[in-house]
């Protein structure tokens, strides 16, 4: 075992040559070639184990003493720990304190269990260390990237076979860009847009060249905004502050009663635009396919129509929901998605891949030559160079991970995945309805709800109260949901996250939801139920004097 | 076995509730474990087993044949592929189509050989799959997070104990993000920079919320620019076209005789700005700490003394140099980063991360603010949820794989990999001069250089020329280097890249050049000369009649 003494030996942690010549080579002989497996092995079970003993979120180790444990700045002369040691920590003092979002009680975030074999998918991206900013390092991969891609922009899109024929290995159109997350699959697309709209023409060389204030004397515009429901993801907001459009130039448009985008409303904000403002300019509007707080679906194919009628950037969100697409019984959910001009997707959400992968598709296979840039010792036009038309440099291959993934769970595999969640949370939302003291606030549509804790007194006097006494008794609902999510989080059984539902015209005061997101397979109604069983049991036991005063 | 037939059984690929829970679950028993650890083994060491056999870049298999291979774009509705099937196909149909970018002689690009134990890393991580946007999918995580961003921090800026007590764990302020590589790190430190210069104010909400038009018209500014050498990285002008300043705003500056900036034109750039366009302000000044084309670093103090008397937003771009910092011996090759007001470091370029990880640090902790977002389901204000300013929203963990990788190299271990680098491309340099038929056109500072085939007579010709027939001649030589190094990388034993140096005041015309990186601690001078003395037989076996005519 010699040649492994860098992470074997339990003394002499010292940097030399030879040891680092070792760390760069996989070992020959079959002794070191254990110990490495001996590694993944406690990697992949010892983890395991610890994530099987902690079904919650994690230990009750305060946050500010934990930090008093990882404050030291200094970066080490000398080797401070071996590769063994190292897993060891991780296993026995990092993953105790991490968050156990694999466990089936978890259900407040779109992050969950992932199929064990992504993390072999992971380790095989991770060794071949591919970089799809060029072909030149990494050739046949770009070329998988690309017919992935393309597998995706079908599933959405569902142009003709010669479509994709003709575009799938195309080195001068691109279908979409995988990138590192939502926000920057949103950024892209909204990138994308501005710079259609404000494209080159006589006398003006571009929004990109020559930046906004030049756009907008070139077009005679004023102002550009971009339309989409209140419920919208934070990161529109943050695209537009950064495309330097500012933030304020996302328009919130008001919801329906099912938290959907009101189609009158929205045809209002257009028609108002286009006769009171007409140097203000609609970028795009975005319709949400997955709503990150309710889970609900903006009325796509209205929103298709009033888009096409009046030459509207039309971008869905579907950073959430998009993998429904997969599922036979429940993709008419998103009907009217196959009309946008773009679309986002995370595969670290309904694919279950690792952290963190986004996607963003065109409907248009030449609308990215509008964001594309090149370098003199890298991406050369005409070439299958992946970086050119992207917002990132470097990339790693997170295309192999997502088209292995799809070979070995099938579209139905994913339907499986899709259908168990929807039906679960219709399942949950039922439950709830059957029990006096919950009240059900958002119905799922896919596989994400809201609730609260509302006990039937309360019930009955909401009803029956006018405003004022209708916000004060909220607002005591309010406290107590808060409190409810809290203590039932630090308990470490189970999570539901909880967010606040900002006042509209059917509700004359913010709500404060318990939200619930069904992905982890394992999550079935039973768990559901204990989750409910646990927050009456922690309101009775501790909340008691939490309840509103009826 | 039973329990693993989705991934073991010759039939019956079907995509099923009972298989699908199984993936969920890792296995129980101990045959099925050790099923997946020879998966994991076949991962580590297939993989490994071809790379060895295969020192070049590729098989010569055509780009055009292998995508033809590639085009169908339908996901099949059941199972195509056992995870067994998936390991075997990427290591015998991928991978030799891959790019074996751990070849010691694959010295063309910034990609290169990691240390095994980083894959290991990299698996920890994915199987941890925690999401730092916010403390409840990571928890201690986020804590460590702050740690390494923290000694990273130390090891450039060297502030006080006192300080990095008081910010290492602090909610409030941030020493510094990580993002998805040096392009988005480059285009954050541009956004910080672009917030911070229009700030609110009386009567204007600021930048972010406003926009770039209000904001001009508030500070009464027409024009915004940012200062850079002419090698600067692409991605500053890709961050000026994304903000909303236009990419004809990076200013590129011509460089001296070394390839660095030429602190003479820079100072008379900022005051023709400041005489001749009042209304035109200086968003920041970029300096490079290890250019991308030849390495050279920008003088980076006198840069720093320059912004201090102006008041203008110094950002060094260390994508590549910055872990030179870990090098007692070669630290003051960057002298004056530490008094840049931002840096970008990479992770996946000299910390020999896996793709791709890259990172911006802040000198003042509380800059970061200009960037804040915030929503209603996640981050909350005073909380260490690290999504708040990061332009990223989900993101991987990959500070666990820094930080374990400061603690197993040691600051020493990455100074060796670092020093044996420059000391390689020094002696490189010798031996380039030393043979007649090579000219090194740019000599290294770190671990890059760059040089051309140009034979003795073509050099004396050169040498005398007027400027018509210099560039005659290099047009001639730029063929010849074109060829050469296309004919090497055909060959697949070894590659070297290329780029061309654009015509300046040293030279009248575009020179082609090969250009080399020295990362992997496998390449040593031997190797270097087996490159040089294979382009000597190239040439003269295949290019005799490329060879310029004097």
């Amino acid at each position: 075992m010699a040649d492994l003494d860098i992470i074997e030996s339990k003394t002499d942690l010292v940097a030399d040559w030879d040891h680092l010549m070792r760390v760069f080579i996989r070992p020959e002989d079959d002794a070191s070639r254990q110990t490495l497996i001996k590694y993944m092995e406690q990697i992949l079970f010892g983890l395991h184990e610890f994530l099987k003993k902690n079904v919650g979120i994690t230990e009750a180790k305060s946050l500010k003493d934990l930090s008093e444990r990882f404050k030291n700045t200094t970066i080490c002369e000398e080797p401070e720990k071996k590769l063994a040691d190292v897993i060891t920590c991780l296993i026995r003092e990092i993953a105790p304190h991490a968050v156990n979002v694999a466990s089936p009680y978890f259900v407040g975030h779109m992050t969950s269990a992932i199929p064990f074999f992504m993390v072999h998918l992971k380790t095989i991206e991770a060794a071949l260390n591919q970089n799809v900013v060029k072909l030149e390092t990494s050739k046949v991969v770009s070329v998988v990237e690309k017919q992935v891609i393309a597998k995706i922009h079908d599933l959405i899109y569902r142009q003709s076979r010669d479509f994709y024929q003709t575009h799938v290995q195309n080195t001068d159109t691109t279908l979409g860009v995988f990138t590192e997350g939502g926000t920057t699959a949103n950024l892209t697309a909204l990138w994308v847009a501005r710079n259609a709209m404000f494209a080159p023409k006589e006398g003006f060389r571009g929004i990109e060249a020559e930046g906004i204030p030049a756009a907008f004397r070139a077009y005679g515009v004023e102002r550009c905004v971009i339309l989409a429901s209140r419920l919208a993801h934070y990161s529109l907001r943050k695209s537009a502050g950064l495309l330097g459009l500012g933030n304020e130039s996302v328009i919130p448009i008001d919801t329906d009663a099912d938290y959907r985008m009101d189609i009158e409303a929205f045809k209002a904000a257009i028609a108002r635009i286009q006769s009171e403002l007409p140097e203000t300019r609609i970028l795009a509007a975005v319709g949400i396919a997955g709503a990150t707080e309710t889970g609900t679906v903006d009325p796509l194919s209205e929103m298709a129509d009033i888009c096409a009628e009046n030459g509207i950037h039309f971008h869905v969100d579907a950073a959430w929901g998009g993998p429904t697409l997969l599922s036979r019984k429940n993709r008419h959910l998103l009907k009217g998605i196959e009309r946008s001009d773009s679309v986002t997707i995370d595969g670290h959400k309904q694919f279950y891949m690792p952290m963190s992968c986004g996607m963003v598709y065109f409907r248009d296979p030449e609308i990215l030559d509008v964001i594309a840039y090149h370098a003199n010792y890298v991406n050369r036009w005409g070439s299958v160079d992946l970086g050119i038309k992207s917002l990132a440099g470097s990339r790693e291959a997170n295309s192999l991970v997502l088209d292995a993934a799809l070979k070995i769970m099938g579209a139905k595999g994913y339907a499986l995945l899709i259908d168990h969640g929807i039906e679960s949370a219709a399942a949950f939302a039922e439950e709830i309805a059957r029990r006096d003291n919950f009240q059900l606030v958002t119905a799922p549509v896919l596989n994400i709800l809201t609730y609260r804790y509302c006990p039937p007194a309360a019930q009955r006097a909401l009803a029956l109260a006018e405003v004022s006494e209708k916000i004060r008794i909220n607002e005591e609902l309010n406290e107590l949901n808060r409190a409810l999510q809290r203590l039932q989080r630090e308990a470490g059984k189970s999570f539901v996250s909880r967010t606040t539902l900002k006042a509209n015209r059917f509700s004359p005061v913010d709500i404060v939801v318990l939200r619930t997101v069904v992905m982890n397979p394992m999550t079935d109604i039973e768990i559901l139920r204990e989750i409910l069983d646990e927050q009456e049991e922690i309101t009775a036991r501790h909340l008691a004097d939490h309840l509103p005063v009826l």
